[in-house]
């Protein structure tokens, strides 16, 4: 039996439950439940779990990631707008041990300019933006990735 | 019938909920539960309803923003200290679609130089302070007019 | 008889003659006549009357404030551009006494970076912006409610 | 009988709830419950009580620090990450009349550019950082020593 | 009969009305009657009137630039100090829809910093600097070219 | 019969006006008529004349700079809220041959941020600040000095 | 026939030709042949050819993004340092219709403040860094996406 | 016979070869050949030559702006790109004694904040833009004529 | 016999001399040598000696901190005003080896913005500010313990 | 017998001893000597004596200010160098109770940027600069009509 | 035989072709070919030898860097202008492994604030400026020096 | 017999007396007292004489400096932690004629941002850092050279 159990901890930062439901014309019609399907089915191709969640609560995330850090085997995070304002998630990125992934949907560079700077960047093993719903699926491949070599 | 429910979000930020109660001599006496009562009678009387709330938690705010544009007319919004640090709250208001106005009590501008800029402003359609509680009356009487336009 | 005239100037900066008279698909077709109009159906109302009137020169906009100060019983100023660069106008505001309130029809903080910046905030009472027309009036009731307080 | 109660709050900001569960090679083996230990025998013997709370949501130490300035005698606030971005934390301590100490573990003076900022310390009545769990006490030592001139 | 009256306002601010008079090893002792008379010869030979005028007053240029709005058929201002200060004056170029092309006489980049910076260029079809009095003409040769291509 | 009339020109800028009529608890009850006559009285004395003006409008300094280069011996400016704004008077400052001494009432560096640097005090001879009145017959003084110096 | 060669431009910047060569305790033992190789199976299991080049001169980068622009599908562009300083790059990028996506090996927010900013990022579609190798193959598999959907 | 071959380099930096060929809708159709042989046109009625190059290289505009400073009369530049960020080349002009025009087509003072700066402008004799290609031949005029002027 | 004197350096910077015997209303009517005295007092207890100085020369306490670091247990350091503008004492501090404790009478993050940054901080192990004389005495507490620690 | 000894202390700063004896073509050849013969000859006139020091040692003037605090009647200061970066000496001169005002004998606004601030500005009561020597004895006069005005 | 050839890379960036060729009267008649001449007599005296090359092509330095960190015993590099923008230089002699000297012929710190930050200082063992063409020869001796030490 | 007498002034700032006597792995074991045996020995090789001297106090310096363009023929100063804050000595730089050489023993830019500036080397012939103690001697040879040359 492995000492940690491979879940992959997905967390969702401010206002991406709105994902898909509201103005489809400019963020597409997937919603973060179609994200979440996708990652699993994923996932489980690579014998992986995923625990997906979001919350609008800058300490729901501070939480969780800390209970990633204690049972995940890694953390794929989309802080949304607290990658930019929130030191107490990068404190807590930087306190875990498990390999950490950023996604942004957009391109935030392609964005204003508060939105150029992370807290959790310089703490992340790699950050992907603008390759929409598909770069969460890439942070699966890289970590499964990292997870083989690491056997 | 009409399709939205014209009731209107009124909702305050962190410590708002101390005034009236602490260094009357400073904020006066009136306390938020006196500009609820105010806001009533004048939304009363121009055929509206309010929901007024308050909290001290960023994330509750970003809950019912995202609320207000699923269930409100119009949203008036003083975010207190959130109005210069949250990312969040400003993305929220920038993503619904009812009319949204910022109001403080104080000037904030013959404040500290970190009280001047707000997140919420460039996606408001309109900002008022330093007119005390009468910025949230003023704020109604707008959407009042609006409203009437768009009919 | 009272000791000061309740007389409200309304003083408009640079550029504001040609509203309603220019793209008017932009700024509307209201003129600042229209506004004077409605301004002066209010006051009347209120048992104050205006003196509302429109320069290009900064040093005008000084003369009058200074005429305000002596003449007056409050001030509206909706300085447009001379805002965001006259010292002499914001000098002129903090010397006079009688209280002052600011006005911008459009919301100043959706715009250039240069206008989220206002030499005359500090030293007004309040401040109103993006409410158009109606912040005129606004500003008008405000300054009703304070002449009655000080009785 | 005492119009005030004596009892200092002792509040603690995001991820401390960590503290010498993990990497105890740097930041020693003292947990927060060690420290809420040692605060308690030394407040007993000066008079005092101690209420120690952690939380990593921003609003839950606004909504204490306000329960501080109604229920305490004085106020010790640890609010790590949220020392440099909360202004919400700084209105909630400049609101209340009790004296508060700032307190840090570690020199946050010898870290990133971006904590040599803190909302928090203008308002308070000391600082103290690099002292380790003793800057806790350092603290109750201080209040002790005021609450004694203030008979 | 033409719909707009082929004047170019030539429009010129502070200081330039000592041209030629002073320090001419400096300036050379071309004046500002030298160049009106020299726009007012290639002007004619192009089908066009001028309208050549100087003021040191902020204010006057911006009543001016609105009159070549209303009145005139092209607009080439050198504002001179004002270029780096007048939010008014840029704020006038930019509510006109006459084409507008900013010269001056001196290469503004070759001085001091803060002459680096103009309210005017972003609103304007076209810039020219250093190339002392000529800079005038070439302006008319460019509205000349315009103005025959929209014919 | 000399070249140049002994003439000294005294220029006030925006608000000065205001000098000694208001607010006298602050700024003291003399007027600038005051500081007029005691000029006057002194410059008479060391065989010299003075022009004494004010204005609240740029341009008119401006102009006045101007006449000053031509029909002055001197320059002595008060420019108010000008200094800190005015690239147009600090280019006709520059402009003219004669001596010019910036004078301030009050000293400008225990002031706003904004009012410690002056568009003129690179072209002036001297500065003064903070000595009140008295500033500006210590002005005439060193003209005087250097008028004989160079006899 | 299509009308465009679904060839995939990759295109590396200074200093990459030293990849793998040196310092493989640092960066490790791949080259950017091996890169390449990867590249191009996965290119070719995906219906698509890769054109991989490197050169540390600024001027060949745009010359080949242009000529990606006229011959390939699409471009992958590391651009290594000039990611930071290239204007002409960015430009290139800017100028071409084809989907650009930025590829960093490392995670360039972990390093030197200066590498944090890219003029290439605002015009590209996504941008992925710190994956290592496995970036560029994620970002091919993103261009067959899209050009699957564009079918 | 002259000292100087009077022969004018033209000199276009990165992505200029793209003139004309992409986007039309938004740069116009004329291309760089059209501008090189609107100006050998107008050169040869000045009695004057031309030599017109573009590269993607800042070497080669280095290499050829010594050129101009050995073989030719004058030179007219438009460096795109590179005129932001190239000090080599800005060195390199300030090192030759031939006069120097810099020219683009657009006006760069309306488009993003990096291209409001030249490292070449300062020691250029004068700038144009915004006037398109008439800007090219506008300084083949002031050539003309500051080299009969030097007769 | 101990290798180390058990000597605790106690430096103070330029006016503190003043301390106690101007302002009393201001800064209390404690003294240096009331501050020396209850040092001595503790420092007995505590088995250890003082060596409590006060100069206004940058030099003599750069001396000084070289001497704590070759006769010295441990070195407290209330630089004042040289805490914010001296290297030489910052580097000073780093090249010894004893431990550093920096105290401040006043809460200096309460005061003007220049006096926020220190070059000793990063340098200490701990810094405590705004504890009045009660700093000084914590800090010899802290390092009491420290050699308690690694006997 | 008055309360204090009416000396004016005169307190020269580093590098002034110079004056006079070098490069007398820039500074002219009036020595420090001179200057102070000066003061003391129109001081015995008004009544007051002068103590004149120079010293290139900060802690020397930092001493000087606090005895010219006990034993003087108003200081003269002419910090030079230090006068951009002592806080040391703006606190020795914020702590004392005499009028103290700040001279310097070049205008330092005409000089590098670095000497266009001053620490001891903001706590002196007047400015003067670029008089040369006769700013000494404008002090002296300034400080004479205040201790007349106090009698 | 030695594992490395004892060859001294000696880079010289654009515009030091230049060199003693023209203004003579600023820069001296020492040509580049005069340096290396010098270069080599000195080198040969310490048993080494030297490579001298010159480009203006940045990409053409980048190759040279790379290609001393094969062949060669040490770099002395003068990159001139490209030291100031290129991060590219900065990154090729971060990557190697052998001793790198700065050299600058001009004191560049006695120039424009842009010349003051190289991108490769940090990387090199030393730099010396403003020792005209002895700088060169003094990178020898310092590498010969390095060279005998590490025997 | 020459009228100066050719003595190099060797100036040592705050700390450097701490050289080679403490933390010999880092800083090497060769004192300052090793560094002028050395110099004194090549200098009497070039017929120069040397005095070298060290102090901690910038004052000393300041004078030295002084004493050094009176009575040496040239100066050599390493100023230690004064290099980045003494304006005074900048200014004392400045005021003498003899050629003055900076010298650190660290490569300064590679330490801290606030080490990279130095009021001292645009005063400076040359400025020399990284080469150790050699850099010493450098600026001895680069003194023989110049002194050889004005003969």
């Amino acid at each position: 039996m492995t000492q940690k159990n491979p879940t992959i901890y997905v967390l969702n930062g401010p206002n991406l439950n709105l994902l898909g439901t509201r103005e489809p014309e400019i963020y597409g019609s997937t919603t973060l439940a179609d994200i979440e399907d996708a990652m699993a089915a994923r996932a489980a191709e690579l014998g992986l779990g995923i625990d997906f969640r979001q919350s609008n609560q800058e300490g729901d995330l501070v939480d969780w990631i800390q209970e990633a850090g204690r049972e995940g085997a890694a953390l794929i995070i989309n802080a949304a707008a607290y990658t930019h304002t929130s030191v107490a998630i990068g404190d807590a990125v930087s306190a875990i041990d498990v390999p950490v992934y950023e996604v942004h949907l957009s391109n935030i560079f392609a964005r204003e300019e508060f939105r150029h700077h992370s807290y959790i960047s310089a703490a992340a093993k790699g950050v992907v933006c603008g390759f929409g719903a598909m770069g969460y699926n890439m942070a699966i491949e890289a970590i499964a990735g990292n997870l083989k070599t690491t056997d």
